[in-house]
């Protein structure tokens, strides 16, 4: 076995070598007190930290009624669903929250699976199979998720420049006009938190005939007037062939799913792997989505409380002359620029000061642009921030004057 | 957008055209009652159903230690983990679940995914990936799941017939000796219950220097003294590279692992996307999961009132005539042959008797052998089984009749 644990111990050595090898920190979040949380890092017992860097964004994970509604299904149905969807694992929470979710983008249907990632992979995955030549247009910021699932089609991909509408066309027109088309993209890009534009791409989809695929996993929940995302605030929903989404961002559990017309759906359902050959998601963790979608239709405090809590800090930093990226949107990333560097803020941070923000690094962002990504949420509060940014400015002069020695 | 209207219209047509075109039968177990659901098909409002399909082999799904372990973690911690496991969604319950899991099974570490599924893809996809010029001997009935992961890798893939060693062989030896080599394979085939010869296949890794991977999804919970699966039963754990599981079926919630030496896990933990980029397992699932795992390292009265149950049914078809397939485990599948026939005798089942047998047709089984594939386990009395029988002989002569007419 020699040879293999040779490659194996390479693998490892690389991210060492590039310093990018990862540690996860251990916490566990305290439920109505978020963003408090426990972090078992260390010997001596677990320690209050405040967590800066969930994507629970409006923190309805511990919103009473998705708790009160989680506990129901807990004890009307039990623990997990016990089978794929065709076999045995159709639950009743499933068929709903599919409606409410068709309901949530206007179309006519959702189909749910077990993660945004697998939304993602087995959607475009399957698309492409189902449409012969299929060439798909992928911004060149997409997720890994989505970058998966259009390799895994096996379909021509044309990668166009982030958020970059006039290179988009470039492609388009190029392409040959006979053969299918599909415009892949995201909403908000969720490590520099800028945001697509929508209506131009979808005008390229009309002139070329294309279909048209977005990823709104950092925006549902968070924008327009009922939480269905960018798409849904600025009225481009019923442009869109098929939005995909998250139930473990700002939905506060688990899943992912499409929305789209039946057709489509039916096609995804009876065609995708992915989606096929599974344990459907738990009816608990369903129940708990179908009381956060609902809730977030009918509210908007949770939305306004995080876009200003965004305001708020975005300011403290620029303010306190903190390299802050300028982000349109919830997201709020100092770019740090170095793996290293990037870490030892984030120990830091952690170990002196009690706050808990991961560094982000390759290859979840490009190297060279390794930062520190931080997620407000309406349970931030303004003197946590003022806290978070003192020590920011203390940390950031410390590592400054280090590399000056 | 009518020329892919007419392509997704088509692939529907196709499914038609076959018979297989799936309807997702909408249901609601009862907690405590299990194999007693609600079924929403029709309009009378929900009707009483027995569950004989179900993958909760031992109804751990409403085991009182499993629900009360979830109640708890949502009470303390909330709804979702908020993040990728890097990213703030490392809980300290992942932690000790990784922990329990290794133990299950004598190995150095274990990996959690958020399903058996993307546990399969993600980690086949990514090994052959770390070893160049890998070739993959996949056994010709490995899932879906497996199939992706391998397809995904892009390494070549050699397919054995299935359980067959001397094939397997005859493709080892054919094989370059210096090039990475990896046996894929399940130990209980779900569709039939039948399983591989574990230590055949590991003395032939060790003859051609392979390393092996084995899904041991259909078996973990339910075999070898503390459920550790077939190679717990067989005393072959220690002889197995990955052993990869789910925690959706005998464990009775959701979410799938990988156990294997610690620097696989370190390798796979820092290269797989699908590990990577995605929202960690819920933690209320991880505690019932916790709980499940720990009761079942105990008790064997589950695993026994399985087997037990799995002995009389098997006993009660072959003596009332019906085509039951040799099936050495616990699944229970009666032969049918043809998808259309498949459906209408589950028709009739659910509608006329209130029992829950879902078809099992293409592309989940090879075409032709389509089939009813049951899961009698420790909550299925034999009183059940007995007025099951009943209706599937009435069924059988009824349809044999209609055929001869
Ligand atoms: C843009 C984007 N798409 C998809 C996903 C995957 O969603 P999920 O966490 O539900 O798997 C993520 C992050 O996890 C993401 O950032
Ligand atoms: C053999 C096998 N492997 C893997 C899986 C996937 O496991 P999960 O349901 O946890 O995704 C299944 C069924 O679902 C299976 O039958």
């Amino acid at each position: 076995m020699t040879r293999y644990d040779r490659l194996f111990g390479q693998a490892i050595e690389r991210l060492h070598a590039e310093g990018r090898y990862r540690v996860f920190i251990d916490i566990l979040r305290n439920k109505g007190m978020f963003p408090n949380a426990r972090c078992f890092a260390g010997h001596n017992g677990p320690k209050p930290i405040t967590v800066w860097c969930s994507n629970d964004y409006l923190a309805m994970g511990q919103h009473p009624k998705v708790i009160a509604a989680m506990e129901e299904a807990l004890h009307d149905v039990g623990a997990g669903s016990g089978g794929t969807r065709n076999i045995g694992g159709n639950t009743h929470y499933h068929v709903d929250l599919e409606a409410e979710l068709a309901d949530l983008h206007g179309k006519e249907g959702a189909l749910l699976f077990t993660s945004g990632y697998v939304s993602n992979d087995a959607t475009l995955s399957t698309l492409a199979k189902i449409l012969p030549g299929c060439v798909i247009f992928s911004d060149e910021l997409n997720h890994a998720s989505m970058i998966a699932g259009i390799r895994n089609s096996g379909a021509e991909k044309q990668v166009w420049r982030h958020n970059d509408v006039a290179h988009l066309e470039e492609l388009l027109a190029a392409a040959d006009p006979e053969v299918p088309k599909l415009i892949a993209f995201e909403s908000v890009y969720s490590m520099d938190g800028d945001v697509a534009p929508i209506h131009a791409i979808c005008d390229l989809a009309d002139k070329y005939n294309a279909l048209t695929y977005i990823d709104e996993v950092h925006a549902v929940g968070m924008y327009g007037p009922r939480g269905g995302g960018i798409s849904d605030r600025d009225e481009a929903a019923h442009r869109i062939t098929i939005i995909e989404g998250t139930l473990g961002k700002a939905f506060g559990v688990m899943g992912g799913y499409i929305a789209a017309d039946s057709r489509i759906i039916d096609v995804i359902r009876s065609y995708a792997p992915g989606f096929i050959f599974t344990t459907s998601l738990s009816p608990v963790l369903v129940a708990g989505v179908l009381a956060s979608v609902r809730h977030l239709k009918e509210s908007s405090v949770e939305r306004e409380g995080q876009q200003a809590a965004a305001a708020i800090l975005k300011a403290m930093f620029r303010d306190a002359g903190l390299p802050v990226m300028p982000s349109t949107t919830h997201i709020v990333p100092l770019m740090v620029g170095d793996p290293v560097k990037a870490k030892r803020i984030s120990d830091i941070l952690l170990a002196e000061y009690g706050v808990y923000v991961q560094p982000i690094n390759f290859p979840t962002v490009p190297r060279g642009t390794e930062r520190l990504r931080f997620t407000p949420g309406p349970a931030h509060s303004e003197a946590m921030m003022r806290e978070l940014t003192a020590a920011l400015v203390e940390i950031w002069e410390r590592t400054a004057k280090r590399l000056a020695a």
